[in-house]
C-alpha cells in the first residue's frame, strides 16, 4: 500500500501515522515528525515542499501549533501524508525528508497545559479500594455515577526515556511511626492518555459527541506512583507527592483518526447515567487497545483497555460539565488499565504480599533501582492491520535525597 | 518620601510597589506596570528610558520574563523604581510614563504553570473536618506532619473582575438521590497565593531557606468552591469539579521584598516536624496579613493569616521534597484563611445552618446569582506604613447549564 519498505505487521504502518517531535545529531532543532516503519518524516521540511498551505500548522519546536489548528487541518495533513506515502509520484520528493528512526532523538511532543488523571477501570478501582480501604465497599458510592478524576502536575510530565529518580517523602510505618526516606513502594501505572487540541470557552461544557472535535489523539502514560507516600498523604484531598515527581508519556501521539477500527462499546452500565454522560445512543468511544508491560525485558502483564468502564468522551464531558475550559495541550489519562490483568505492581503483587519472580531469579514486589519498565500497546486497524501506540519507557535511578 | 502625591496610608504606597499587567483604551497592548498610589507606571516605557539594561526583564505581554529573571533582577528593578519615585531628579522623566489607575484595564499577570492549593489553616481544616467527616477526628492524622495540598486547574485561573458562572454538576441529596443542576452551595475561599519565579530542576528539592530565591511574591486568591459538587465527588481522589470551574487572583503581585516587616513566627508546633519542614531555627515565613471579605459591599469576615499553621516556605519545601520541579509561573495557595474569623461561607454559616443577614435584610447561606465578593488584605510595612495586597473581586452570574 505504501512504496516504502515496511515489515508486515509493523505497528507504525500506513494506518497509524503518529506525530512526535524529534531532532538528530545533524540537526539539533526539535521539530515535528511522522513515524512510518523504521523512518521519521521531517514534517516541516516535507510540508514546506509538498503542502506549503499547511506549513504554519507544523511550525515550531513541538506539536503545539498542530494541536491548536483543529480537526480540519488534522484531517488535511493526515490525508496529505497518506498520499505522499502511497503514491509513487512522491517517492523521490519525500525520500529526501525521511530520517532513520534509529537516528531520531525524541522530545516531549507538546506543552502540557493541565494534566488530569482519571480512575476509569473498575477492576483497578476495586482492587485499590480493597487494599487502601479494607472493610469498606471497595468502590466508593460515586464511582459508577461519574468518572472520578483529579489534577496532577503538568510540569513533571516527561517524555519516554527520561530517567526517573526514586522520590523521597514521608511514610507511616505499620506501627504508626512517621519516617522519612526514599519510597520503598515505587510502582507503575499503565494508562492511556488523551491529548486535547482544540480549546473550549470558560463556562461552556463539551458534550459527549464533541470529543473528536477537541481531542487530537492518544498516547501511552506511565503514571509512576510512590504507594507509601500516597497512602499517608492522600486523605482528605487526594494524591499529591505520591504522584507528582514524574509522569512519563510516549513520544508518538496517535491521532484519533487512526483508531476508527478500534472503537468498541464500553461495558454495560449497571447504574443509570445522567444525560451528559449517557453514551448508550451515541457512537461509543470504548477502545480495543491491548497493553503489554515489560519489567527488565520480561513481560509481567497484558492489560486490556477494552472493558474500561468510562470512555475518553465521558471523561471529557465530565471534566467540563462545570464550565471548566480546555486549553490546547491539556492531557487527561484514563487511570490504571487493569482489564484482564493489572496495570500496576500493587495489584500484580497484591499489595506486595505475592512477589513476582523474574527470569533471573530475583523477586519484585515494587520497583528496584535500575529497573526499566517499558509499556507498549496496539489496537486493530483496517484490513487486519495493527495500529501501534509505540512505547513509554523509563528506568529508575536511586533517590537523590533521603 | 515620594514626590508623587499619595494619600496617607494608601495601600499602594512607596513600600508596596506591586507588579501587574495592564492596558488602556489608548494602548490596548497588555504590558507590565507598577502600582503607586492612584497611578500605574508603564514599566516597559519607563525602563527603556531610565534603566535599559533591565528592558528584557519587563518585555512581553505579562510578567513571565520578570518572574523568570531571578532575585538579582527583582532587587535591581525594585531599587530602580524606588529611586525614580523618591528622587526629584526623575519627576519629569517618570511623569510621562504614569497612567491613572482608573484608566488601567487589568489582565491575568502571568502564565499560570501548575496551580497547587494547600490546606494550611488549622481552624479551617478543623471546621471542614467536623462538617464533612462527622464523628471522626476533624484533623486527619497527617495534618500536623505535612502541609496537605493538591493540584488544581491552572487553565481556569482568572484575573480579578472576571465574572464567574455558577457551575453545574452532580450532587447527592440528603436522602441519597443523585441529581444534576446548578450548584446550590456556591462558596468562596479567601487565600494567599505564592507566585514562583525561579524554576528548579527535576529531582532536586527546594530547601526551606531557598524560599525567597524561588518565590517572587504573593497575591490574593478566591478559590471559588461548589460545596455540593465537592462533597459528592471528593472521595477518594480529592476535589475536582467542585473547584476547577474558576479561581480568581488579584491583579497586583506584591513582591516578597515588600513583606519583610510582616514576617512573624508561625504558631507553636504541637507535633515534631521532620528536618525538611522544621523552621524553628530558620527565619520563619509566617506573615501578618489581615484579610477583609465583603459580600455586596458589606464586610462579612476579617480573617487573619498570622496564625497559619504552615508557612509558604514549608509549603514549597514539601511540594518539592519528592523531586518535583518548579516552573516559572507556578502558583501555590495557602488554602482558606480562617484565623480569628472564617474565610469561607460554609464556616461562617456553619454548613448553611446559620444564615448571614445582609444590611438589605436578605439572608445568605451560600452565594446568590448577582452577588459580588471582594477580598482585600494588608500587611504592616516599615515605619508604620501599610503594604496593601490589593483586591480580588468577582460577581456570580447564573448557571449556563442545568
Amino acid at each position: 500500500m505504501t512504496w516504502l519498505d515496511i515489515p508486515a505487521g509493523h505497528p507504525f504502518g500506513i494506518t497509524t501515522l503518529p506525530y512526535g517531535v524529534f531532532s538528530t545529531a545533524a540537526d539539533a532543532h526539535p521539530r515535528a515528525g511522522v513515524a512510518i516503519g523504521e523512518h521519521v518524516i521531517d514534517l516541516p521540511a516535507a510540508v514546506r515542499r509538498l503542502a506549503p498551505e499547511l506549513a504554519a500548522a507544523v511550525a515550531g519546536p513541538n506539536l503545539d501549533a498542530l494541536l491548536a489548528s483543529g480537526p480540519g487541518v488534522w484531517q488535511a495533513l493526515r490525508a496529505q501524508v497518506t498520499t505522499w506515502l502511497t503514491d509513487e509520484v512522491y517517492r523521490d520528493l519525500l525520500s529526501g525528508h525521511l530520517v532513520p528512526a534509529a537516528d531520531a532523538i525524541m522530545h516531549l511532543p507538546f506543552t502540557v497545559a493541565d494534566y488530569v488523571d482519571f480512575y476509569a477501570s473498575e477492576q483497578h478501582a476495586t482492587n485499590l479500594g480493597k487494599m487502601f480501604r479494607p472493610g469498606q465497599d471497595p468502590l466508593t458510592p460515586n464511582w459508577k455515577h461519574l468518572p472520578i478524576g483529579y489534577h496532577g502536575r503538568a510540569g513533571t510530565v516527561v517524555v519516554s526515556g527520561t530517567e526517573v529518580a526514586r522520590p523521597s517523602g514521608q511514610r507511616r510505618t505499620p506501627d504508626g511511626e512517621i519516617t522519612f526516606g526514599a519510597s520503598q513502594r515505587l510502582d507503575i501505572e499503565a494508562e492511556l492518555g488523551y491529548v486535547v487540541g482544540t480549546p473550549s470557552r470558560l463556562g461552556e461544557p463539551v458534550a459527549l459527541d464533541a470529543f473528536p472535535d477537541h481531542v487530537f489523539g492518544v498516547c501511552l502514560v506511565n503514571d509512576w506512583s510512590a504507594r507509601d507516600i500516597q497512602a499517608w498523604e492522600y486523605v482528605p484531598l487526594g494524591p499529591f507527592l505520591g504522584k507528582s515527581f514524574a509522569t512519563s508519556i510516549s513520544p508518538w501521539i496517535v491521532p484519533l483518526a487512526a483508531l476508527g477500527h478500534a472503537r468498541v462499546s464500553p461495558p454495560e452500565r449497571t447504574v443509570p447515567l445522567l444525560p451528559y454522560l449517557d453514551d448508550e445512543k451515541a457512537q461509543p468511544w470504548g477502545l480495543d487497545v491491548r497493553f503489554e508491560i515489560r519489567l527488565n525485558g520480561h513481560v509481567v502483564s497484558n492489560p486490556s483497555f477494552t472493558g474500561m468502564y468510562w470512555t475518553g468522551a465521558q471523561m471529557l464531558a465530565h471534566m467540563t460539565i462545570n464550565g471548566a475550559s480546555l486549553r490546547t495541550g491539556d492531557l487527561f489519562a484514563s487511570g490504571t488499565v487493569s482489564g484482564g490483568s493489572p496495570g500496576c505492581l500493587i495489584e500484580l503483587t497484591w499489595n506486595g504480599q505475592q512477589p513476582l519472580t523474574l527470569p533471573d531469579g530475583s523477586e519484585r514486589t515494587f520497583l528496584a533501582d535500575g529497573d526499566e519498565v517499558v509499556i507498549t500497546a496496539t489496537a486493530p486497524g483496517p484490513n487486519g492491520t495493527v495500529v501501534g501506540l509505540g512505547e513509554v519507557r523509563g528506568r529508575i535511578r536511586s533517590a537523590s535525597v533521603g
